[in-house]
């Protein structure tokens, strides 16, 4: 997707090499647009939350900002008031560059925990950073942030508004610490369409519900995921001021599309994953039990180590749906590889179902489809492989 | 501890290749007491439970058996009637030959899940494997039982119980799928003592919790997880009839030693693990908390590729607490590794602290020391690193 040309009116790009992450790696990226936005974000759940986002709750209490700055390679979680300070610093320092107001400004960091910001890096590399932003840099922001991540990733979409076409697009990034309730998982969604803050958050907070909270690399969740939208209003449509209008549907809908194909691509660049699968639920006795047992499959190691090794392993399968929580008969289960059954009420289908279900382990894309028979409620979630490249990215991680 | 001779007067022990796993692999054994033992044990909380627990629940509700067989290769789960039928089977073709009641024998099983026990191994193996039996061939049945496992586990200790000496030994397997709340663990201890069955039960009960429910190698539990205990009364104490005795409190003090270090042999011998950790939660608001964010560390992926990193990874540490459900604050965590703290106060204590930290972790067993500093419940759970090893064990398992 790197290769996406990503224009929304109103908005400017801009990546530098700040040295952060030494002297040949784009490591801090800005996002501007050339009026203050609507802004909503969503962010992580976790009870140790990284200074950034803390500081970004602030700051976006009244629902607008100009532009974000975002770092790799430094997580700036506990880091303590010194953390703090340094968000603020490094925010202060986009803020003068830019001649905006410093609560215009949010920063984002993802990297190592524990360690602290060093100043210097954006007082040298903020004026270049801010002196190249341009409307079609889009894609080195989105290079700029990555951390273990192999690609860049970048989504747009066009939706029609009435007589106005407005555009949204999006960047993210994360690899590993990926579960639900975010991860070192960096969303930032930009349109150039007229909306209300408080609207905005209401669709956010919806449309990364069903992407960005559905996916799961490794079952970690982190200290930093935060998914920023940001709405610029150049397209000058009739401002979506409102969750029922047309517009807000039509919005609504592209909006979630966008986040889910961000989302997608964060899984298929899991941490030495190669396989994207979805885990399909239905039949659970409700939407909790639902979920529990879609992800209690999903976060499986014996699972996914199954996936790796091409294995229609349905016994560590049912293993997992029976120690999530979800109630069920497990002599009424049935699991399926996309179209080949391979359980039906219980019991394993023999050799030949295994036999086609090993050609389905071996496709890049597949699902696991499981129906508890025991209600009405579903749930999907996206997982990957957990192969031995993953075992040794994070052996190595800050070695 | 395989080159350890057991010997518990009253019980014999035989093991044989019947052919479930090939010509060359002990695959059943078999634990025989002289007379009928009282009988207690712990099974998988799974919803999805095997043939042979759900007979085992359905004959030990009077307290008594004689007899116990065990299986590795096919786990007899996700089965359906004919797998409850061959359970049945199985145990009476073992009572036959013993010239004892079916109600008296307990089958147990440990393998692949959704495959049908072929009866005419054991029709083949038992007879002899009754005949073989003797005092002190309990290793060969610690061998039969063994999956992935790479060394046989036992235990032995003894008690004195006024002016009886009592013998406790046991065995274990597990090396994979291992979790609090059992897992493809199987343990069997075995005692001359003279016990009332259900104080056998009570004592077991709190020896599991302390001991096999707090051990984690990947966070999966299974369909099979049992621990059996049985008492032959061979030694002739006067009988334990209560949990206030002093003998009581003995027997129960030696028997949970002896159930934790059948747990951590378990551990130490995770699939392709190579250090054993213990997780040590203190200043937790309450029990629950103080179990969910050990359990959490202990599971965390992230945290045990950085043990297998030899790694100080706090950071990831500090990651899984924030979303093991547990409440404290982040600015007040401590953690060490064995004697080196290397975060104080939600903060870390630098680059020699690390390097301390990090001579820690080259080493086979150490502690993580969590301080929640939010109260006064402590948990402690036993876990080990994540290796390259065991995403390749459990790709290729049934390959």
């Amino acid at each position: 997707m790197s290769d996406q040309k990503i224009v929304v009116d109103g908005f400017q790009f801009s990546a530098v090499k700040s040295g952060i992450r030494g002297k040949d790696r784009l490591d801090i990226g800005l996002i501007y647009c050339d009026n203050p936005a609507a802004a909503a974000a969503v962010f992580t759940k976790n009870l140790v939350q990284a200074a950034p986002v803390l500081l970004g709750r602030e700051r976006l209490a009244d629902g607008m900002i100009q532009a974000v700055m975002i770092n790799s390679g430094i997580a700036n979680a506990c880091t303590g008031d010194e953390g703090m300070r340094n968000a603020k610093s490094a925010a202060k320092i986009v803020a003068e560059a830019l001649d905006i107001p410093e609560e215009m400004v949010l920063v984002s960091s993802t990297g190592v925990i524990g360690e602290q910001l060093d100043l210097s890096c954006f007082n040298r590399g903020v004026p270049d950073l801010v002196a190249g932003k341009s409307a079609d840099s889009c894609a080195d922001v989105a290079k700029a942030i990555m951390t273990t991540d192999t690609v860049p990733k970048m989504a747009v979409k066009t939706v029609q508004l009435g007589a106005k076409k407005v555009t949204i697009a999006g960047i993210s990034k994360g690899a590993g610490m990926i579960m639900p309730n975010m991860a070192t998982m960096l969303g930032f969604v930009i349109t150039d369409a007229l909306i209300d803050p408080a609207v905005l958050q209401g669709m956010l907070t919806e449309s990364a519900d069903l992407s960005f909270n559905r996916i799961s690399v490794d079952g970690d969740s982190s200290t930093n995921d935060t998914v920023l939208a940001m709405a610029g209003g150049a397209a000058a449509n009739v401002v979506i001021d409102s969750l029922d209008t047309e517009d807000a549907v039509c919005f609504q809908a592209a909006l979630s599309e966008l986040c889910l194909d961000l989302a997608l691509q964060i899984v298929a660049d899991g941490e030495g994953a190669s396989k994207l699968v979805t885990i399909k639920v239905v039949g659970a006795r409700n939407d909790e039990e639902a979920d529990k047992a879609a992800r209690c499959v999903a976060n499986s190691a014996l699972v996914k180590t199954a996936f790796f090794g091409q294995d229609a392993n349905w016994g560590r399968i049912i293993g997992a749906l029976g120690r999530s929580g979800a109630i069920f008969d497990p002599a009424q289960v049935d699991i399926s590889f996309d179209n080949v059954k391979m359980v039906q009420d219980g019991l394993g289908l023999g050799a030949v179902a295994e036999k086609e279900a090993t050609i389905v382990l071996e496709k890049e894309k597949f699902t696991v489809g499981i129906d508890l028979k025991n209600g009405a409620a579903s749930y999907e979630i996206y997982t990957c492989d957990f192969s031995i490249d993953y075992v040794k990215i994070n052996a190595d991680y800050r070695t």
